[in-house]
């Protein structure tokens, strides 16, 4: 599991006085680095190896910009060439937002979907709740 | 159905060349404007009556910031306090990305849901594909 | 003088009711289009022939998300190898914010500044206003 | 001075590699966090008590989103409603870029600048840099 702090932004809250639901794809993003550090470690374009498929988003609390948001990372699935991730938010130790992600591994050369290497599953392995 | 342009930005594209999917709630949400003014005709905060529960995007083909994308919005399901609403954003009379959300007829002054008058149910009738 | 509309996002909003200043120059880049169409007809970034060096934007006005905003854009000064851009946005008639942007002909595959050709700098001068 | 570490995201980078100038202003606003406790303690946007008059921004050096980028922040000037504060972003040791904005001491509840009470002021003596 990953664990990973977001300061939430004001120019992140709307005009109803809260963070916008649009922002939680982009803390969940944020919040997936060290995982996308496992399939590249630099995280240069030139070498990035990832393609997101499909996102769904729960807003469970409605979030302040006055405190810190945590993330937690994880991985429910690791298919042949794609995989599943899990994301809890929460803010003054209360659940706030889950999200889940579908990556396919892949290769921008050629634009296909490839199998994950071996090493990177041994890696991804050991972030997998089940 | 309601039908809307979106002109897609320089800044919105990421280092990978197209547009980011975290760009994609953010113009679903624009393209659910007219759905809003049925619910708040004159979009003021004040009034503002709905709250997002949670949304899927899925992201069919890579998007480019060189082209409008039109997005066409309609109504899936009528719930008592809440609705589902479908999108499906095309580019180049290409499918691109659909989107799923679910929003809750909402009131801000108790922080409850309530139920959705008969005359706002009227005109969301009028949207309702199945 | 280039116009162009800009409708306004609830998720552009934040806490305080109004648009927050950091959408300014989103706006504003956005209605640059048609000048950097003069650069890179197609838009593509692998032709991509200018940076940005500096901007300034100044608040005239608080600004609403509920009514379209009009943003003209204009040439100030051509240098040899830069040119200085005019914007004002305006809300409901009023002037709401201005903008000015020093952008630079630049070629990206050496990293240096370049001469601003003969055919764009006759096509920029149509749109310089002193 | 202030001292504030900015993680930056993928979505701010754009189709050019590098993070788009848009983010900047983002940033800087999320790096004056500070600099607003002293004004609204809780940050809170019922008791919010600044407006943003003008911003403006120089970027000296093209940024990845690649490592960490650190911002500097200090007061330039007290005025008797405003202030202004500059603000330096670097990367890896380099700087990247410069901010300037002026913030006016605000009554939201009049719409009018106000004067910027004594204890305030002396706290923000203590960041004034000449």
């Amino acid at each position: 599991m990953f664990k990973y702090k977001i300061e939430p932004r004001l120019s992140e809250t709307d005009g109803l006085g809260h963070i916008n639901n649009t922002v939680l794809p982009v803390w969940f993003e944020e919040a997936r680095k060290d995982l996308f550090r496992i399939f590249n470690p630099s995280l240069e374009v030139k070498t990035w190896n990832l393609i997101l498929k499909r996102f769904e988003v729960e807003i469970v609390n409605q979030i302040n910009h006055t405190s810190p948001v945590t993330i937690i990372t994880y991985i429910e699935k690791i298919g042949e060439k794609s995989l599943i991730v899990q994301q809890e938010a929460s803010q003054d130790n209360i659940k706030v937002a889950s999200g889940k992600t579908v990556l396919i591994h892949f290769d921008y050369s050629t634009n296909t979907a490839s199998e994950i290497p071996k090493e990177i599953r041994d890696r991804l392995n050991k972030h997998l709740v089940q």
